[in-house]
């Protein structure tokens, strides 16, 4: 859909870029990690998304003539540019499963490319994976709260723009499972959802009429949205003479809809008075500024909702609004490369390196993850990444390599998976994390620590930069 | 950019058109206005923004051939389907002039079409409005603030997807001067700002010879990032020897940045060190999760910042990230319409109307708009929308009107304008409202209030439809 081209950067990507050329570095091999510094919401986790438009992304990417004019424009060395017209991406990557539950700090990509394209896409990797790893989170959040009710996404009116349109992709990959979203439904084979607004029962002299209207054009597909006027005095009374109506033309009524008022109450008035019609087949949507925490609110007080519509807090992952995701050197002209800072939470991890995830006897997840050496055997101690007097052994634990080869020489490795598969995949996952790191409220702390060789090659390069 | 087409819509849109279309009730003319309800951010006002976007995508919609084998593929009636292979929107769109400042419950846009084509172009007319309008007002805010020093949009890669780029030009239109994002730079003509990252000077066994090596490549746009290692004891130092350098061949440094640690502080102390040596005509720019709250405390602390490079909060629009705009049935097939709710708040205003801004001697604005039918003349008194005991006389008062043609037929009436006309019309219309609207804290409210026709006409309607 969107049509992203080489000047899809920022700025000082081109910028540097020059320097690397004219100073001839630009053959040089860069390690970039992508990682996130803290979970979304929070939350104890965050589900991966955003992999297979990436790499899509990557491998076709090219600078284009309208590109090419305005960096010539701007003042960008003749040479320079004369390379960037047969620019193409053509590095490798190394990446967690799309789906996949991922932790703060733990390495999720790495990308080895040559130091210019490493660059160049760093700004198109965190503005893809960054979102979508934030609103797959956001819904994997509603949906374990929702107990088996189906969620749909109804946000594309309130998305930053075509954000919305990655914002349902990435929905259903946190469990989401369909979506208002007319053009995602098409393009990422996602069902939608949708029968009818307000301004459709406005448009009639009455209710009724609205809805007998509606029922005869989609004898399949009928909710009938309740609060237009009055919702038990009107909306339910009247999808009730509907219902019975479509019943003797052997059609069944699909739903109501109530999108405002006390959702918990109007739930379960609407639901009396539907069974008592007879109407116990028919279920209750219910939509308005919905969230993880009033979809647990309203089940809690067991209110009898069947389906959530859930919108603006999905698409925008209210109130977080954006993952800190970041993309940082490791390595550069076969050294390992660090960034030091007053904060020793920014200071990065050298080297080229390799996520190791401990599992129990069932396979579950023990809540350890360890960053060691990408070739490092025998990882026998987990250090805390920034206080070296915590640590623990995981010998003999079975360990589980995270990061997987999914692009060589710029090509995709591996045939694009259904996202239904992907859905799937993170569900699966994300069941065999211990419920106490899902709370909401001071989730336990999942462990990502360093391999001791890790951790003394980290030292190490920290003493050389002070002692300069 | 971004390829929309008929299916950028919410499915429900699609299920109401093929009532509409079957029933016969198509070609009748719907009026629908769109409004938001609350002002972003707690703030007093908003930016509108968006619109130049939306006039396009309008004009050149249709549903193409993937959209149409979609929708008969889940199963809309093909009459129908026919229908919308020659869908194009030939309505006309009334506005509020791009840039304008606006208020909450007042009609910004009003659009005028068949009941089809109004409720198709629903979803993507507050998609592309919702979010260009919050990240003006966003951008507004930091320029109220920033006290005459330059702000650089740095955001893309914190941005919701694509959503960066509509971000970028948004920004503009609320007073920031560049972007990072080099596509929007491309596009929009925004002037494109970019230099180093960390990984550049990380790349280097040193960082005198990073910086030496850009000052080199990049003789008029030097600004070095001097945090990598320490920002005072090795950063400015060797930023200070870089610049004598650059003097002594006849150019000149052009900044400094600032991304980490205490700014205030560290501005202050790199000032002193830069202006010692010689160097004071070098700009400090300063980075790190900016918002308008924070660049008001710097600056009240009298950090010597020169330019505020700002990303997630801007781009995203922080804390809010998503303006409530809704788009409602005002008229159709003649016929005044309204919705009702229990929340008086979120009764509609019916019928076709017009928003008059009561201005001062000097053209200022004296902080009340009346919203009326279309035609009305001699509008004596604005009335409060839900307390009919608040009310006040603006007879006699200089009154401007808000909405204007700017399509019909579904041809955009006027030429383009350019992004810098749009954003100086911004800054001209947001210093004609007093500055007491314009506060972070409780700011004072404006009145948005209704003509004593359209106050007697929603009534009468609320009347009748309580009594059926």
């Amino acid at each position: 859909m969107l049509d992203i081209t080489g000047t899809y950067t920022d700025q000082y990507q081109l910028t540097m870029g020059q320097v690397y050329f004219l100073k001839g570095h630009s053959h040089h091999t860069a390690i970039f990690d992508y990682f996130f510094r803290k979970a979304p919401f929070n939350g104890g986790y965050a589900i991966f998304a955003g992999l297979q438009n990436l790499l899509e992304t990557l491998k076709d990417l090219r600078f284009n003539e309208k590109d090419l004019a305005f960096l010539k424009e701007i003042g960008l060395n003749a040479e320079y540019l004369n390379y960037l017209k047969d620019f193409r991406f053509s590095g490798k990557v190394y990446s967690v499963r799309e789906g996949e539950v991922v932790f703060p700090g733990e390495p999720i990509i790495r990308i080895e490319a040559s130091i210019i394209e490493a660059q160049i896409i760093e700004t198109l990797l965190l503005n893809i994976l960054n979102f979508q790893t934030l609103i797959a989170t956001k819904a994997s959040r509603m949906k374990e709260q929702a107990k088996g009710g189906k969620l749909i996404d109804f946000g594309l009116r309130r998305a930053q723009g075509p954000g919305g349109y990655y914002a349902s992709r990435a929905a259903i990959i946190g469990g989401f499972e369909a979506t208002s979203n007319t053009r995602a439904g098409r393009d990422f084979g996602i069902p939608v959802s949708g029968t009818m607004a307000h301004s459709f029962i406005q448009s009639y002299e009455d209710e009724l009429t609205a809805f007998r209207d509606f029922s005869e054009s989609h004898p399949d597909n009928t909710v009938l949205l309740v609060d237009t006027y009055d919702t038990l005095k009107s909306g339910i009374p009247n999808a009730i003479k509907v219902g019975k109506e479509m019943k003797t033309r052997g059609h069944k009524l699909k739903g109501i809809r109530l999108d405002s008022g006390d959702l918990a109450y109007l739930a379960r008035k609407s639901r009396e008075m539907l069974d008592n019609a007879g109407l116990d087949y028919v279920k209750i949507a219910a939509s308005n500024q919905l969230d993880e925490h009033l979809i647990k609110s309203l089940l809690d007080q067991g209110a009898p909702i069947d389906i959530f519509g859930v919108g603006t807090s999905l698409v925008t992952g209210q109130p977080d609004a954006a993952l800190d995701g970041v993309y940082k050197l490791a390595y550069f002209m076969d050294e390992p490369r660090i960034k030091l800072s007053e904060t020793i939470a920014k200071i990065t991890l050298p080297h080229k390196k390799q996520v190791y995830r401990m599992l129990d006897e069932k396979g579950d997840f023990t809540g350890s993850d360890v960053i060691c050496l990408f070739d490092e055997e025998n990882i026998d101690w987990m250090i805390h990444p920034y206080d070296p007097l915590k640590f623990k052994s995981v010998e003999g634990q079975e360990k589980e390599a995270l990061l997987k080869p999914v692009m060589e020489n710029g090509e995709i490795l591996s045939p694009a998976l259904d996202l239904s598969e992907i859905a799937k995949y993170s569900n699966e996952r994300l069941k065999k994390l211990p419920q106490e790191y899902k709370r909401f409220f001071n989730p336990h702390i999942y462990k990502v620590g360093l391999s001791r060789k890790l951790k003394e090659e980290r030292d190490r390069l920290i003493e050389e930069h002070k002692m300069k």
